[in-house]
């Protein structure tokens, strides 16, 4: 089978057999840099000597899925496990494979605003059957918190953390004070430390510009304790207790490892591939592969 | 006297005569517009009339002072008032008249970050021989919540609210959602109110996304829904009680009214033209008209 997690701005195939991920590919192709007539001429190009390996079936997750994607699959109803998930594929045209798109999943947080996720539900999905009462924390643009009870998602909480990095960064006069660098570990954790104190965040925004002014914070470390004040307000609203999974890209999970640390809960890593891992256990549920 | 309220986006100047506002002159040859030469032709164009009718005294406050101004004027610490600020006027070369900077002013906050203010110390200035207790808020792109105590000054804290709105209203997937248009005053409420719930700012953002895609925010009220939410967020986590000033624009003056009524606390709104006065409250101190 060949496993495809097609986000936003990036797209990922998995050539998979027997649970094992034999081969991979990435490109940019994220959805926003492919035209609505370019769909299957861009999973061609990809994955194309797989299908002429042999391969014939190909499970899709993500963006992929919208209404920007390649064809919109309705969200599925809060809670659902792998199998609501795997009992509602939804097919796609395309000459020579069988496709099919997992669906994404809708929720309302605690007071009734809209929740919703496409492809995260996938990069659970193969950390479901193991788990009871857990949390889960998906890092990134736009981070998802993830409750699961009885092996299937409850709830879901996301936060525009990394969008608002990038917009802060980029867009505001906190851009005047930071030279483009390495992440700055240290200068993360003295951000998560002050998203503790008190003022909120838009006040400690403006103490960036200020310590930057002082001499306080050098402009090689200020974006990272930019990300660090980000990171600790998403951690310290979402006031986690306990075990938190974390799926993500290793330099990311490490850094909201930390912030999750400081805040006294426990992060566990996931395994990586979990979109592939996840698309797997969604097509054995299917009885597809 | 000629009064000069020089900030880094507009340029103010009041022809005062006992107390009075004669005339004023508003042009938007703010610091960032004006290169680093160009500053006394400027006054002199804008003023020049007054001059010649004349007036022989030009008192200037705002970003004027600055690095990037005219001429830099070192902050003075907090607590400061009126005679302070009378006792540290610092004089610029100016051909046909005497002109004076007002400083501005520096604190830490609670945890020991530097804050500063440039201007609005100037803008307070005629409220403060009023004051004994008392909380003032000027809203604008760095809110400035000020702590007052016998007439003078003690300390203030900085929410970067109106930079944050403008970058996540243009430079975030927000943008999509939202139409040009008017402040929609119910929709602002909506989105104080929303900043009450648990979740966290970050969280609060991403529901501003949902509700447009779910059909329950419309893209004429989201810019203000967001508005709305930002405010709501810096007045929260000022947590004031009894009154607070309110020194700025009508428009601004009024949403934040809002907002501070929802939490709680009493918004008094100053006069106008709080520059001009502040200026001829801390001239009279000085003795220079």
């Amino acid at each position: 089978m060949i496993a495809v997690d097609w986000g936003t701005s990036s797209f990922r195939a998995f050539r998979v057999r027997d649970g094992q991920v034999l081969a991979r590919r990435e490109t940019p192709h994220g959805i926003l840099h492919v035209g609505s007539d370019e769909f299957a001429p861009t999973l061609r190009r990809v994955v194309g000597p797989w299908l002429e390996a042999g391969e014939t079936q190909i499970l899709m997750a993500g963006m992929v899925g919208s209404r920007q994607g390649w064809l919109e699959v309705p969200y599925l109803p809060c809670p659902a496990g792998v199998g609501e998930l795997a009992a509602a594929l939804t097919a796609v045209p395309f000459e020579g494979a069988a496709v099919r798109i997992v669906p994404g999943l809708r929720s309302v947080d605690a007071n009734g605003v809209p929740e919703v996720m496409r492809g995260e539900e996938t990069q659970i999905a193969a950390l479901l059957p193991t788990l009871d009462l857990a949390i889960a924390c998906l890092p990134g643009s736009h981070s998802k918190w993830v409750e699961i009870a009885e092996e299937r998602i409850t709830g879901l909480t996301t936060h525009m953390t990394g969008e608002a990095f990038a917009a802060l960064r980029q867009h505001t006069i906190l851009a005047r004070t930071m030279a483009e660098g390495e992440t700055h570990t240290d200068a993360f954790r003295r951000g998560v430390v002050r998203s503790a104190e008190q003022g909120g965040l838009l006040h400690h925004l403006f103490g960036v510009r200020t310590q930057a002014l002082f001499g306080e914070l050098p402009e090689t470390e200020a974006a990272s304790y930019l990300s660090g004040l980000l990171v600790g307000h998403e951690v310290v609203a979402m006031a986690p207790v306990g075990k938190v999974h974390l799926i993500g890209t290793p330099a990311l999970c490490s850094l909201y490892a930390l912030a999750i640390s400081y805040y006294g809960a426990e992060p566990v890593v996931a395994p990586a591939d979990a979109a592939a891992l996840g698309l797997i256990e969604i097509a054995e549920r299917a009885k597809w592969t």
